[in-house]
């Protein structure tokens, strides 16, 4: 980190500074300039700025190392992939979550594992993993929230008899040992993403965790809640881009799909996306996710239903039985062009070099 | 609420809605349009516009009545107050809610505690709650995260010798009970504003909660959060507002002080506002808070400190004791103020029919 | 519209609003509610809803059909096309706008329009129309402005030496006439998207105006920007995303690439995407394009340079000349699987349907 | 400025860097971290971030110096007064800048300048300024778009008449000569902040100039618009606070009353406010003017009518005569307590240096 000093900053007051900086492990090295002086802070440790903003002299305080550490692509860090029963998570194919968004019986959601049964597994698609919420967080005080431990075995026992692995939403500490007995992947909701309590808690069980983004958070702050995870002890997480909210009123949500990029340039984790909450509008699912897959998505989570119409939560969104096989054949197509057109990418850095 | 037909709608799909409507427990009333045909729902009852909208006839729907029903202003419904131990919040006179951000020793909590002890308490100051987390939600997975019970502790123990009600952040359900043995006030932080499984809970406490407005909080998203608690059984909620995620970048966040007047037209519940988390800053926190009390506040809660240099958490923002006092004496004497320029006020509705 | 009036509305106040609706050659329909009354508005004319809230009467105003009736897709009107020098923007192929962020000299501009003369034409790729700025609107006032018509001149030069259509900035009303004697399109930039002198202006000359989404625009803001030219008569206007301001910090902007999907949703015109400004970004062009193309895009607007780090203007987003190579090659294969993909697109209703 | 240094960095490119910081005027000075290398740029020059950002061995540029050089309040600047035909903008006093939206006939005009003649001259309101739209900015290309040239004349005879100066928008480069012809003061809105052309007209001019902060604006960009028109000859502008464009519902706009604060932090410049285009809601309109002038606010911009109910343009957000006597009782109170507070105000530096 790189501390401003403020002009009238006194010596007694930077002094005061320099000891609290070796305190924590660092070394303070300043840089006279001609209208304000520097401080930088030698070698690493956990000083966040805060500690450092709290001081008299402090003027401002820059980043120069990203703060998630564990997770991050600086160094000689690789990207991970996460092994979910077969499905590989971060690898060269998609994995397609997909499911209702609420389970709502046993017919329900053997309808719709059914239909999913018929999906093409190949080059491009590696698989699928049936998703459905039990715990349903609902803005309304007044609406359906969720089955309960009853749709977790539901789920369960449908997964099972198609041979799905099986993803669902986990809503609170407490509720992590009785979801982890059915669940294969805890999903955390964007309502969620900063519930610290519930984080350090999936840090420490065996199972991956599927992080939604929070509405309001930034690039920072949801690596930082993924590296909270990994750095309670559970390395699996899978980041999901799901809609922002800001003033765009195209859709539901503000569509921040383009952030995979951006992602992948930072991160280790796999990063998947929603395009069903993203939007809020089943004739946008479609072209969304194959503008994902082009951009390099690892997963598409969608909801699917035999009938939207009758749908409890989020009927909106849902892809009706004939729409969900002209997705499935949509990104197939796109995933292939992907993977070819990946060939021919090359960095500045590498264009630099060769001219 | 009103549905927007599409124009395509066949008399099949629009029957296939109205009995939906009259199974809910509405009377749907057709109104033909020259391009376009509405429904209007005729009763009350619990249907979300996301009901509707899954309707293939559907394309708009439109809300007439708020959906937060127990805590509107609609009808006849006046604004309530919230006695804690003597402190009347939502009344004349100004509640404080001030101490440090987190509670760090015995020593720190009680030396602020004696600050607070010489404030005044007059016509416009009805008197000071403790505050000081024991608790701390981090961004940071590696930053100090509070004492935990023994913080709350230390906080009834202050709050005892110097005689104030305290305040303090209860992060998930599960600690709900623990909170409620010391506190006198259940603090809900930004970050779980809409953690459904904590609001429910404190829907069945007995102790009032003060609700902080989520980053990306809409005034709609706000006040339902406040309606599950009410509606879980608990009236008495205090909503804070504490700043937003915006692009603006003045501060920390984005400092949405002006909408206790929006909040006050639309809510029986009493409103305060946190100029230290809004702003981040503290030459900021008295020329904010000044604003907040002219605008009709009914409390403010503020990070006080006996030495900012050395807080643990949120150092950049508490104020120092010297700038504690000047606070006081500055919110006194604009209370004051506001309360003579209230006589004055006159809403347009009373303009027009005197003009 | 509809409106919805106040519980308190006197029978006098709402005959005004009468009489006020039935001058502006509406009929008023009163219908009575439960709780409250709602009036719609039967037949068509200018009405804004500013028009009607500002009666003592009304509560809220609901708008039923688009306000930008000339370019709206509602009705039977088609999407259209625009033929520039044989380019077809908004036909089947991709349109390519491509050079550098501003004209810097003969040598620079000539440079860059050789290497894009060696790009393909084929069935995805319908051609290139080189762009590049004379007027540059700068932030700073410190910063490069462009050359002026000295710029134009250079960029329309060498655009016929190599048969390119060119695009340029035009940034005032006054500047309209001059830069139409170069240009074959009119760029208008994101900060004067709502300069309506500007708009006009652009209303009254026979060259396309490609229009730049403002920064903090929302869809119905764009449309009715774009509907003002229209209005004005030059129908042929091509919308532009290039990234709008929230909070978030993945890239310089939030990037909004995913709103060509709701616009084609929307209107009849043509929707091109700048990758280079949403990102100011070089490695994130290429993926994010590609995610364009794959959504249904019909052009992008690419920087490009022979060597970035001389760049004048914007010189971190610059493609360097082999990625500009790259970049065809993977929007050529991406163009080639959406148009495959696009065969098996179903929209709800005509999933509903075979169901 | 200080650049941090990409790890892979060559040495031929770090010197290539060097060669150009040199060139414009600064010496670069270089720091070796742990993990990675900054480079501290000594000496004062005009580089921007972008012109280092494009170097391949860049990673980040921090900004230390304010980049508004002019209007900043670093050094030993002090804050400027604007003197008006005898109203001090910016000194201890307010002033207030009332009257129609729009001009739209004599006699609306001069109706309401004889209501605001009637308003009282103290100790804490220094005067008024009559303000009235002659061109009107319309997002709907169908709605009202102001008298012109008549409306000025207007404007003028009823201020003469009077005796209050005035203030009126102009919306382009072109009509500068015109309206400089009529008014006292150029005001620049929303929409045109970044209209650089006519920001560049205004720097040359003799009448202050009233800038109003765009949808979108950063801090850091509303302080460079203004430099520019600083930098250009015109050294009397005043920043006007106007809402911004966020996900907040609250009101038309999100209300950025608070930045008062921040801006007197930063520059030299006075700072006003407008609560009638921020909310759009004429009873919010007093109770936020109050919070404006708590946080110490220079002036308001407000919009009175005769009768709100005919008004051609923002009808919705107009005060009734009744209620601008209410407003300017309510000010002035207000006006009266801020002085008075004022006076205990105390920063951190000096309360620190007391502790």
């Amino acid at each position: 980190m790189i501390v401003t000093l403020r002009k009238e900053a006194t010596e007694e007051e930077v002094e005061k500074l320099f000891a609290f900086i070796r305190d924590a492990g660092y070394e303070p090295r300043l840089v006279k300039g001609e209208s304000k002086s520097i401080v930088e802070l030698i070698g690493s440790g956990d000083l966040t700025p805060d500690d450092l903003l709290k001081f008299a002299c402090t003027e401002k305080v820059h980043q120069i190392q990203k703060p998630y550490k564990r997770i991050s692509l600086e160094g000689d860090r690789k990207p991970i992939t996460i092994n979910v029963k077969g499905r590989i998570i971060g690898g060269e194919k998609l994995i397609v979550f997909i499911g209702p968004c609420a389970v709502e019986s046993y017919e329900q959601t053997d309808g719709i594992a059914k239909l999913i049964s018929e999906y093409p597994v190949n080059d491009q698609i590696g698989g699928y993993i049936l998703r459905g919420g039990a715990f349903k967080p609902r803005t309304s005080p007044y609406a359906f929230e969720g089955l309960g431990e009853e749709g977790l075995k539901i789920l369960r026992e449908v997964g099972d008899k198609y041979g799905f692995p099986i993803v669902t939403e986990v809503m609170s500490a407490n509720d992590v040992p009785l979801v982890e007995k059915y669940t294969d992947i805890h999903q955390v909701g964007t309502r969620n993403f900063q519930n610290f309590k519930l984080l350090d808690a999936l840090g420490e069980v065996k199972k991956p965790v599927l992080l939604k983004r929070g509405m309001s958070g930034t690039i920072q702050e949801f690596l930082l809640a993924a590296e909270r995870i990994v750095a309670r002890g559970n390395p699996n997480v899978i980041l999901c881009l799901r809609g922002i909210r800001t003033f765009n009123d195209a859709y539901r949500n503000d569509v921040d799909v383009a952030d995979v990029v951006r992602l992948k340039q930072l991160t280790t984790l796999p990063v998947v996306f929603d395009p069903s909450h993203s939007t809020g509008n089943r004739d946008a699912v479609i072209p969304v996710s194959m503008g994902a897959v082009a951009m390099g998505i690892d997963g598409l989570l969608v909801d699917l239903h035999t009938n939207p119409e009758e749908a409890l939560v989020d009927g909106p969104q849902a892809l009706w039985p004939t729409q969900g096989k002209a997705f499935i054949e949509s990104i197939n197509i796109i995933k292939k062009a992907q993977l070819e057109a990946k060939k021919y990418y090359i960095t500045a850095e590498e264009a630099r070099q060769q001219s």
